[in-house]
């Protein structure tokens, strides 16, 4: 699929790691339909995965960022600004980072240096970001900013951790900055909530693939992958969603609106879960 | 507990068919905490359950009134005003029918004149009541009344049927003649969402006790009971919940605000959907 | 725009009357996109407006129906897929009547007939389209359907009267067969939260301009047009939205997620409108 | 009104500052309805208001405490459960401050070290509270806990700064600690989203009375005064809401389910809110 959605739109792609990342699918999807792009991730990540030299393979500059910081952010937006020729039109943010998720830390005995790190890197870092590009006037007229999140940031979910309450908060920077941006140039902000996916990032705390299951059983349309989340992105960064801000949009399957399905009741008997 | 917290207040209770109903642990709890009150309900439910004996045992006068019909809703509130001697200060409507779920049609197959006469009964019900009320100023300033909803109103649930559109419709009814009702007399409507509960009403649809189990796994506090509901009736009847008003209030031990427990993933795996 | 978004898709538009209206404008934009399309509305509508003209200029074929006739919808989907050569990929819906908004009946003074009335032209008809498509199986596998709603569903707007109702309603019937259209063949089913927009339905019940000043006021992004309208339809149309299903997505400039602007604060002061 | 609903039972009140708080109402509604209490505020707090004078004329034991530190909050369970003489029944949390919001810094200038100390003592002082108790053991079974929320966390609202993002925060701290406390001993987690009040907390960002008359204008039933928020207290915290949790419960006269009032349209004409 190739329809020119983005052509002549310069981009900016937070939080690829590797070939499974939601931002690896997005930015790749992103050059199929015209952008330009720079991708950008912490040096620590950029060393983790491979997407330097995959980017490298596609043409893709990248710089090294460290979203929490302002003088990196700073620089990025200048350095991309300067290598694409002109101010952004959009920005796919994917930052999020919990230390208690990561040591297994329950949510009752939480760090709470690590808990205001889990804020800094998964919710602040958008506030600094889209603070730091407004001080510098970075984004495009019509400009589009879309972040990642998830439906645990609405209801409670085992394991999850900090990264719920990270999630809330982000969703809340979308509305509030979502407001500023739009009186200030009529650009959008709105965040994802996609389903759980497999990426190396989810790898840290979905220790079995039965969670993955459970969502899919729960999904009508099944679970969301990178390539849907990729698609959606450029729907939400092409002219096609003017209108569209301040919102969470469900990129899931149906999995936050659905209650009970046939195949978690399976036979009419639901979920036999004494019989094991 | 006995607080006189509704003494001097008079009561109309819809909806009680026998003693496991919400309308009757309501009633039941209302008196108690010194109200006076009429039961009402459609001539077929009275016949079919022991609500009239069990009323006459405990002196409640009961009114019969198909709900639905707007000249039986205006003798209703006449007489009950008559016989309570002023006002009305409470009512709970717990009224619902749906031959679709009756008669296990697939909601894919529903018929429009069940569906239409769903409506009627399930939303349609409380818009006659409070019309015809205020049509009488039947209702005392500072008054509240309470419906009965269920959170298949907002995700879908297999199994229950055109009653989840109906309830959806009920919760806009709340929200729209409580704002005049507020504007009017101080008066407040809200609906509680109550956690599946295994009244005569529910087993016509939940042919199995799994899915009690099931929602019972996913609500941390355990599933609310009528008896729960009745207290939370007194809360909102009571002069302690004034301006709260036009909302959807969960009784449901957290089912509707939970994505996932230990009780679900059971020994760190989860469901075990496959094993059977 | 032209970008192939819709190249070899047939599709179904209800409720154009116009060349205001929001399924006019999504008329055009997804012939512009490659769609082959079909237009309907009920006879009295096609009557009313200029839309079957406007239909003829562009080589659009019209069908009458009115939606809430099961022999008529029948006849439509079958007319339509000869026309169009196979099965459809994409529906819009906007299809919405009160008479007691027409009328001007106040909120606590409805009439019921007119209110099931609203009830089956404004919710009910997205059902029996639905039911009656399935049965026939009429809609393509990977198919969109759009509904058009609006935020009084969920927020009591004086003036909107039973339709706020019959809107919670129609998106509760979103969610409900939005989930089994995924599950018997990735059928997406969405409605759009549209910006109170001056077309030739709204100028029924929106006497004066005020209203959309106070909406454009609260509407960080402005107010969507149809012409934003056609836009999100395109996307959702498109293969760009394939796990989005069973959402209301808000197509308003941030209307609904806005509590207090600038522009109502406007010099330190609330809301001095009207003295401009 | 004085129902002996919290006969027996042990209260912990934050956030009292003068006889204008909202926790200060609720400790004299608490106190009335039988409970015993302790009353905690940081020490800043308690110099700067009378509140240690008013709880010496009730016989209200006073403890500081820095509810961001978790040495203080140790102390303060250990020293509360030893004046009261057993377990916790129940604690009202009603702590939020702001840098940005005090010294004006406009939500696109914000301080990000402020920042991080409003999601601490704002959202994270809930969760330090909360892990320290259950480590102690120090809320009773079928206790209850309520924190103070505002209708922001959800839309965006002019001047509310990064408040609104810990209080989004905050509610997601609701939600995920209210399940594990369910869990654990049938503990009750709530929010409660108050109507804007002119408490003195409230001076430092309302600077003008303009924004109560709006809101007072958009609240059918009125704004809910501090009396208000005291009674709805003591519903949570008695038995009568036993099987209620992880929930926000909007006390605020209609505020959040309103989208267009009478008061608000006047005589045909929107808002002319100044000419009066």
């Amino acid at each position: 699929m190739k329809n020119g959605l983005l052509a002549g739109k310069r981009g900016l792609v937070f939080g690829a790691v590797d070939e499974r990342s939601l931002a690896w699918h997005t930015a790749m999807r992103c050059l199929e339909e015209g952008a330009q792009l720079v991708i950008t991730n912490i040096e620590s990540a950029l060393a983790l995965g491979n997407v330097v030299s995959l980017a490298k393979e596609n043409n893709i500059p990248v710089i090294a960022c460290d979203a929490t910081d302002l003088n990196d952010l700073q620089h990025l937006l200048e350095k991309s600004q300067t290598i694409l020729g002109g101010k952004l039109d959009f920005i796919l943010h994917a930052v999020a980072q919990s230390q208690n998720l990561r040591r297994h830390r329950s949510y009752d005995d939480v760090n709470y240096n690590y808990f205001l790190q889990t804020v800094d890197a998964s919710a602040l870092s958008l506030h600094k970001l889209l603070q730091t590009a407004k001080k510098m006037d970075a984004i495009e007229e019509w400009g589009s900013v879309v972040t990642i999140t998830y439906i645990a940031s609405e209801r409670s979910q085992l394991g999850y951790n900090d990264m719920a309450d990270a999630k809330a908060m982000l969703e809340s920077i979308v509305r509030n900055f979502g407001r500023i941006y739009a009186e200030y140039k009529h650009i959008r902000v709105n965040a994802i909530s996609q389903s759980p996916t497999p990426t190396r990032a989810a790898d840290k705390w979905n220790e079995t693939d039965y969670f993955y299951e459970y969502a899919s059983h729960l999904s009508p349309l099944g679970l969301a992958d990178a390539e849907d989340c990729a698609n959606l992105c450029v729907a939400l960064f092409s002219d096609l969603t003017r209108k569209v801000t301040m919102q969470t949009i469900y990129n899931d399957g149906g999995f936050s609106h659905t209650l009970l399905t046939p195949a978690i009741v399976e036979d009419g008997r639901i979920l036999k879960l004494n019989e094991k």
